[in-house]
């Protein structure tokens, strides 16, 4: 929808080399005292005192990470912000700053590039981000965005993946399985626009798994109430390429094992039920679908106590001894090796 | 030549989803006690205790920023490192980690991936730079290469753009032009080779400008001699754009006018020679050609003196009051106003 078709437009030739990114971040404050200098040197300054700093990046490229056909690019840039800011918080670590550099093909006009920028300044509003630095320029084709976020922790707040023992508690946040779920609907709904133009989407049905999928969050609220309640997780990620996946990699990182049970695996009934409309296994969502921005964590035994009034935070089974394999429990009582499905931009291109 | 005509190789697919940036990331030490955490979680911990951490970030793509048809990949990791560290050095801070995400179409394969970080290390290897963080993924089409790069500076060092007073004398270090004129060099050779595939691209009379346009190198020697001299640049950019549009940078945001003297701008012989061969102006070459990667800096006159065992680094006039204008003094005696003609990747396409 947006991006394609919308032929009018204000050319991005039009802004003087200076002008075009002066303009795209106008209306960026900054909010952080340690943000010393932002966008307009060669170089953005921080001053972090005696924390931690913590970076993450992540390259967003159409075609293979988003689709405009049906993504608005509102929606993109505050995702785009997101998900790296999801990264920030699985090492347990405050996001403070981002920058953002945007690659774009000459069918995209000022008016596009604005979109995709408003979305990222809401981002910013909505997680208090300081938008420090990046570019704009040509792409020979089609859109790209790269996104650095910087975040701050001391040492002792500092979550590492390869910190979990084997008795440990594994914990997710929310519910798993939407994200992708929502995918599946707006490529299908997308699919039947492209056969028939007069078609005429109807996602009201899935507001919950489309808003997932469009509009994720990253868990800022479950960092903070494990802050609250004195817990520090002992190894942690955010769930963006699946369940099994991210589960896997705390498991190599932290040398263990794990069991974890198939009926307690959190999935909302609208994923559920589109997905039986679908005629795919919810469960498939949820290990393999990916994009969750879930926080997967684990625990020690005796910590568990303290999450009782957090019923957002739900246990799905325990780190073992390596040798006792990572294991998933079905709910008829067998067990199935969990396996590395998921999201991979270059083996199984499950976005295209 | 390089990415273009080789159809062997290892599929990138071959590798599962832990195991490419694994196999590509191996051989790179950490080399700084302040990274405590490089690749491998959700993101990277740098501790930098009192220092300012400086932060900047640049998108490289496939047909716009290099071709491939020219360009070794080798080569261009070194590159695309340098011109970020470049802008780190720039602060007068000291750049020491750097983030790499990469993005490759279907026609690309590990082998290709391989040269390309193979130049990377070596940069990091020659800069002493951490490599902490970033991704592979796959592109629609052509090649992508986003790196962020971190460094570190006490509030005192730090050198921003707005900082030059009228009076200031205007230096800048090593000579310009002669990357741009390398540029035209393997462009001819390249269009030359198209049309006839038996010719041999013969580039040996052009060695200086050649290896300024494949292999730049940041300036770190420039500072390191500026702070073993006691100096420091009132205000500093680094010549990516061209020596016009980087010095209106330091007069726009340190609100002065300038008075530079085509006669004072250095140029290398090779430069100059190759310049007339194909017609052009060496001048506009220094002005306008940009990709130099020298630094452009101003220092209260009193500082002069101690430049004095410096031959690598040339005034070329100084900062004035703003309505004096930003002017160049040609040979001949008569007065240019500057413009901002430099690179632009969306303007005026001069490496298309």
């Amino acid at each position: 929808m947006a991006g394609n078709n919308k032929q009018k437009g204000t050319d991005i030739s039009k802004y003087g080399e200076f002008g075009l990114i002066d303009h795209l971040t106008k209306g960026f404050p900054l909010r952080h005292r340690e943000t010393k200098k932002g966008v307009g040197d060669d170089a953005a300054v921080i001053s972090p005192r005696n924390r931690q700093m913590v970076v993450t990046t992540d390259l967003l490229l159409e075609g293979i990470h988003f689709d405009l056909a049906y993504t608005p690019l509102k929606h993109l840039g505050y995702k785009a912000v997101v998900v790296n800011l999801s990264d920030i918080y699985a090492m347990n670590a405050e996001p403070r700053q981002i920058t953002v550099s945007v690659g774009v093909s000459s069918r995209f006009k000022v008016e596009h590039l604005e979109e995709l920028y408003e979305g990222i300044r809401i981002a910013c509003d909505h997680y208090a981000i300081d938008l420090v630095g990046g570019d704009t320029s040509a792409s020979a084709s089609g859109m790209i965005i790269s996104i650095t976020a910087l975040g701050r922790a001391t040492q002792q707040e500092l979550v590492y993946r390869d910190g979990a023992q084997p008795g440990d508690i594994i914990c997710v946040s929310g519910d798993l399985g939407a994200a992708y779920m929502g995918l599946q609907v707006l490529r299908r709904e997308n699919k039947i626009f492209q056969d028939d133009p007069s078609f005429q989407p109807d996602l009201s049905k899935y507001p919950y798994i489309v808003g997932r999928q469009l509009k994720p969050e990253a868990r800022r609220d479950i960092i903070q109430k494990l802050k609250e309640k004195g817990v520090r997780p002992s190894a942690m990620i955010d769930v963006s390429d699946g369940l099994s996946s991210d589960l896997l990699h705390l498991c190599y990182q932290s040398g263990t094992g794990c069991r974890i049970y198939q009926d307690k695996i959190p999935i909302d009934t609208e994923t559920a039920l589109t997905a039986e409309e679908m005629n795919l296994e919810p469960l498939i969502a949820a290990l393999n679908g990916g994009e969750d921005y879930e926080l997967l964590f684990t625990l020690p035994p005796r910590l568990m106590d303290k999450l009782t009034a957090l019923p957002e935070i739900r246990p799905l089974g325990f780190m073992t001894p390596p040798d006792e394999g990572r294991m998933l429990v079905t709910s008829a009582g067998s067990e199935i090796e969990l396996t590395a499905q998921g999201w991979n931009a270059f083996g199984t291109p499950k976005q295209e």
